[in-house]
């Protein structure tokens, strides 16, 4: 997507072809920050503390990872080492474990000697597939837009959550991307964006996103949504996922579960966006994800921008206290309207999303 | 309650008989600082300003902000103008408007040289009623607390959210008065105590009376209460209410509705603590309840304590977002599993409550 004019991705390959740039995520939105990865322990430390972030992202720095990592050892043990680190540098999303086994089952077969190469190709070919595929959930949620904006006439209120939106992708994004798509099609539109405690991506990202795209959007907090449901200013939500199970149920940014209640109680279509990657079709339903649980400190302290202008740390909570980080909860499929994917809709469920993917039954 | 063994309120007439003070809860968690009202303008700063903030709290401000209006003025335009002036302050909480009109019904009988005594003991009269009423609030309670541990020998993990501790009254509190007189009988306890942004009054307030009270708790985000209820780990919603309509729906702070849809999505139940001064026996339902709309500043920036010990205010959004911050919801009826009333407990419905309180009918 555009910053002022320029064309961006969140991750690249760098002009000597042995370095790999990103967008440091951290520093959003008070920064716009580059960061340069050398090896695979840069690539798990960026996917462990979040300099990258979102599902399809993880997966494509986590095949740059093993490419960076073959460039010190691409002997067999070596793959298979680079391999086992970066799969343990987030539990979650299973774009990680899908990215770095594709790049393991291929590497493999190869000799040592052809392997960086392979690597390279095989991660930029990981990434121009991620860009086709969200541009093609964008295309497809776009219908889901302009049909809300047929029906009412007014501009299509959209609530999300977390930041799926290009910066959690190579580029488009997941659940923003019919919203851009919309845009570019003319569709007026207004964004809630919930904060996303505790991490606040969506006040950090999500909000940065639409502003740099000059989308008429309203941050609020995290409890706002169920009532701005009840009084009928969501026609819609988009929300993204980490991992989809083989039923439907899915796995994204703790607070989802809320919006789907909430939602389901007051009749507002609920759609979460996916590439197929992020579906875990060896899960039956939901209930056997592992749950990260992170930091006490996101939790007890947040980050922003002070009046001098520096970025600072605050405590919110008495020295006493702690505090608990689940960080996805589990939003069951009956409260799912639809899954937006690259090759269509479906509702939630076991045999509508096969209908799609024939393959993975 | 006691803070490190000296007992407290939240509000008391000094010794002068001619000032009021309270604690300035904009200071906590991290500094515990008094402030003094001179003025019914003093009053309705503190009000709205919310260095004093809780529906029974927020009338005992507003009795004594009446008593501070007739020292500087007792004539019968001065008794309207300031009651008049108060009920403004804030425009959710029924107790403001129950208070003040409790002390006009009062003082418009009586000559105006004998107001300024009668308001004082009318001031004073209300604050310990208040005490009593939560305290009788904090007895019926215990009861569903104690059950609970009788049925599974192991702590209660009580979920609740924002404050209706003793800071939101004048003593005791709302649904914080179980949780002390479990303690004080010894019953095991846990308390998930949800931040409730954008003010945050449960990770700067609840929090530090839990603390200060020895209670075992953790700080979540407020996004985590429906993921911990879906996990089994939350026994019991208990929660207070700024306005509560005659069919027992409740308006309580933003983000209560979610929860109480994820407690009844899980089976968990979802009790409302209220002294009956918050009934507004006039509306038949929470519809025509006005929501405050509050500052976006609320949700755009956010203070705590930075290590070198200073409070500073932080931006935690783009500077190009703006932010909507509807600093209530209505829950409505369905979803409640019963209020916990000074005089016992009914099911949240017109019936129940109007056996309880015949006389309101």
């Amino acid at each position: 997507m555009n910053i002022k004019g320029t064309p961006w991705r969140t991750i690249w390959l760098e002009a000597d072809q042995r370095m790999v740039g990103i967008i440091d995520q951290t520093k959003l939105p008070h920064q716009l920050v580059t960061a340069r990865l050398r090896t695979a322990e840069d690539a798990v430390v960026a996917i462990r503390d979040m300099l990258v972030r979102g599902a399809p992202l993880i997966g494509a720095a986590a095949a740059y990872g093993v490419f960076l990592g073959l460039l010190a050892d691409s002997s067999d043990i070596g793959l298979e080492a680079i391999c086992a680190r970066l799969i343990q540098a987030r539990p979650t999303a299973v774009n990680l474990r899908w990215a770095v086994e594709r790049m393991r089952k291929l590497l493999a077969t190869l000799p040592p000697d052809e392997r960086v190469e392979a690597a390279r190709r095989e991660a930029v070919a990981i990434c121009e597939e991620d860009v086709q595929v969200n541009e093609a959930i964008g295309a497809h949620g776009l219908h889901i837009v302009a049909e809300k904006y047929g029906q009412t006439g007014r501009p299509v209120n959209i609530l999300t959550h977390c930041n799926a939106g290009w910066l959690a992708a190579v580029d488009w994004g997941t659940a923003l991307a019919p919203i851009f798509k919309a845009q570019a099609a003319g569709i007026p539109l207004h964004v809630w964006v919930g904060e996303t405690r505790p991490r606040n991506q969506g006040a950090s990202l999500t909000t940065w996103e639409l502003a740099a795209a000059g989308i008429p959007h309203h941050l609020i907090a995290d409890n706002s949504g169920g009532w701005l449901m009840r009084q009928g200013q969501v026609d819609l939500c988009l929300v993204g996922t980490d991992r989809t199970a083989a039923n439907g149920d899915v796995c994204n940014k703790i607070g989802t579960y809320l919006k789907a209640l909430a939602a389901a109680d007051n009749k507002v279509p609920f759609y979460v966006a996916l590439p197929s990657s992020t579906i875990d079709w060896t899960l039956p339903d939901g209930s056997a994800i592992t749950i990260e649980e992170r930091a006490a400190e996101e939790v007890l302290f947040i980050s922003g921008l002070t009046e001098d202008g520096s970025v600072r740390r605050v405590r919110i909570a008495p020295e006493q206290t702690r505090a608990a980080n689940p960080a996805f909860d589990v939003t069951p499929s009956r409260l799912v309207t639809g899954l937006i994917t690259e090759r269509g809709i479906c509702a939630a469920s076991r045999d509508e999303m096969r209908r799609l993917f024939p393959e993975a039954a």
